[in-house]
């Protein structure tokens, strides 16, 4: 019997083969698709049939790319070519909510937002939070790493899950990590997974470490630069003067007047730059005027806003990036980091090879972590081999400024080429071989994140 | 050649046979030693001599157990018969610390006290926080995965670095995780060194994240509670109340007892428990009067200091419990970790154990994080059955509670009969694979963590 036929016969109705959905499950946010038509795209509501998907993929050596939402930028869950897209997204139940013990148990399916939502209930949050939180879940979350705005004051996704269920490529289900505060017994897996896009299991659960709401006043300072430099070393200034913001967010020119145009705002000054800083906590208004400071010592006009729905209206326009960067054309996002002094640096990296390409890089960047997301747009579903060779150039300087090659999006087919560039040969084969681990046979994301291009 | 010739004709001096150097390698301050004499102590104090000793180890097949000051509590750093002791306690340069980045890059031999003394001067520190903190060495802190008296509220040092650099059982160097606040480029292997207690490789660098000092007083709360299910109760209360001291450690009266009688301090009141808080920050003082009116309602008598001098004089008393029960026989330190809210229903467990099995437990917590030390004290250098017996209790019981075997010490050799107890068979066989991954001959501390009692 083929693998559709047992997947019919073992969970029916969770089967799906509507050419919408095959098309749909092929692409992700990044507007890449991958080639073929998957097999099937299954709706899985439970770990049972999880498990049972997994099983018969084991049992006919079918290849099995784990999906939710489908708003990763780097490819990692789209479903090509007889593969079976296993969707946790209906996956959606919040176990358990514990206020004491500052934890929660949920499913991959929900979203960041929902749960935030319900969270707040108990006076409690998740502190990831990616741009995409409305539309994207907690297990796209953990699979890719998936930072976001808050991450240089409240961690990153690796800081905030304890522990994490697993369904195995053979269908076992393991439970790594813990509910206590500490743990070290054996190999910490639970961190392993987190990134691992895919290649190790099927996350089915996951145990997430909370933090109280944080009390006090919300501050926003908005500031404009002459250039995308001078904000850049501003944003650096603010962080060697040991004020930790909780969000600061760097808009250059071409950023700032796409999202004009698409909220239909005014058109920003030629070749400005801005930072969107906000600050928390009981300290929120001293730091922001303290904040306000440098980055007027740095050629700043800033404005600063003590009310809380105008400092979300200002934040409206950095999360507007994406939608404003896809109306212009095919984009390509990427999502190097760098260590926060390298910032301008980086910068003048970008505006290198945007004269030596002739190309506009529109950028921005999470200044407060040092994570920068330059796009590159194009006409028609590949990009151009001059868009690739400028990549290149982008990888390379960042790494070279002791940086990496992915902060938050992770690898999926679009940065795979370059893994062993950063990671080096030995490294690169040490982290395959610990897939094969988890994943003997190789149906587990087969062409993503360890395929060289 | 031999492995030893071989070691001596390449590193000549750093090979250490004499009788008290293999003496000193065989023991941790567990008090347990590894049965038979190690072959030498290497005195590595290059990177490039770690390799040369782990390419003769590879190429003679002999067992190498890496060793940092010896102040493990579960056996992981002892060397038995015909292993190398790779010591890498010479290893202590300080290569870069960057104030404007939150990043140090160190070598693995440095003491934690001897680090964060050198931090300060730029107004930074490394959060990890262990009590041995003035004798144990950064490295083993990431060997082990030990945590400390601050990890409520500043984390584990697993959120405290963002990379480590690996030689590797057959001697090539690796450079794993990143110097930006982000990252997510392949798997996270820097995770998955810390806390591998020497099977996966050897530490011979690490970046770490630092933070800023803390601005602001510090304020010590002691109180007396008539019996340890009381303060165990009050310290719970204090963290479902959302307020985060900096550090909750509960003493019980054994415990007490035996540090006022090595210090020669007055005898505490017979049965009576003790909380020790710190709050630190702008807010201290506010947050200590709120915590010391949570711990009079139930039932403490307190005692609140805004001097930093007493505070430190009152931690000193937790800081000299290892030695105190040192001085009572040789101890058998357990380290369980259970969720904050099951802490009262541990101490619980405990008491029953203590009286079905006839034994005296002085037990201290990481009360903020719910992190136990029961102690079994003996004569003579080995447990007694009767002692495993109650052991085996004690982890079942905090396994039951949702807790973990080992918060911070590790699995070593004390803990790895238990270890598949946790982790099920499954993940337990998965994890000694990853271990093969990175050690195919088996070279790299067998008979420790993986090795079945």
């Amino acid at each position: 019997m083929s693998a559709l036929d047992r997947l019919v016969r073992a969970l029916g109705e969770l089967v799906d083969t509507t050419p919408a959905s095959l098309a749909d499950a092929r692409a992700d946010r990044s507007g890449h698709a991958a080639p073929g038509t998957p097999l099937a795209v299954v709706h899985a509501e439970t770990v049972e049939q999880v498990q049972q998907v997994m099983r018969i993929a084991t049992a006919t050596r079918t290849p099995v790319v784990v999906r939710g939402a489908g708003t990763g930028l780097a490819g990692a869950a789209n479903g090509g070519e007889g593969e079976i897209v296993l969707s946790t997204r209906r996956m959606t139940a919040v176990r358990e909510i514990r206020a004491d013990d500052l934890l929660a148990v949920v499913e991959p399916g929900i979203l960041n937002a929902e749960l935030n939502a319900l969270l707040t209930e108990h006076g409690l949050w998740w502190a990831p939070d990616p741009a995409s939180r409305d539309i994207s879940t907690v297990g796209g979350n953990i699979a890719t790493g998936a930072g976001g705005l808050l991450c240089a004051k409240y961690g990153v996704v690796r800081d905030a899950v304890l522990g994490v269920d697993l369904v195995l490529a053979d269908g076992r289900l393991l439970h790594l990590g813990h509910r206590s505060v500490k743990g070290v017994t054996g190999l910490d897996l639970t961190s392993l997974v987190i990134g691992s896009e895919g290649t190790l299991g099927v996350v089915v659960g996951a145990t997430l470490k909370l933090r109280r709401l944080v009390e006090g006043s919300i501050c926003t300072i908005a500031a404009t630069f002459p250039d995308v430099r001078a904000a850049a070393a501003a944003s650096a200034a603010v962080t060697a003067a040991g004020i930790q913001p909780a969000i600061m967010e760097l808009m250059d020119a071409a950023s700032l007047s796409a999202v004009a145009s698409l909220l239909a705002l005014p058109s920003p000054d030629a070749g400005s730059a801005q930072l969107t800083i906000q600050t928390d906590g009981p300290a929120a208004a001293v730091e922001a005027d303290a904040i306000a400071a440098i980055l007027r010592a740095h050629g700043g006009a800033t404005q600063v806003s003590h009310d809380r729905e105008e400092g979300e209206r200002l934040l409206a326009v950095r999360r507007s990036m994406h939608p404003a960067m896809a109306a212009l054309g095919t984009t390509l996002i990427e999502d190097v980091s760098v260590p926060r002094s390298a910032m301008p640096a980086m910068f003048d990296e970008i505006a290198r090879i945007e004269r030596e390409y002739g190309l506009a890089i529109p950028t921005v960047a999470h200044a407060g972590d040092g994570n920068l997301h330059p796009n590159f747009i194009f006409e028609g579903a590949e990009p151009p081999e001059h868009v690739w060779a400028a990549a290149d150039e982008l990888f390379r300087a960042a790494i070279a400024l002791g940086g990496t090659l992915t902060g938050e999006h992770g690898i999926g087919t679009l940065k795979s080429r370059w893994l062993a560039a950063e990671l080096g040969d030995d490294q690169w084969e040490l982290q395959r071989q610990i897939t094969r681990v988890f994943d003997p046979l190789g149906i587990l994301n087969p062409g993503k994140v360890f395929a060289h291009a």
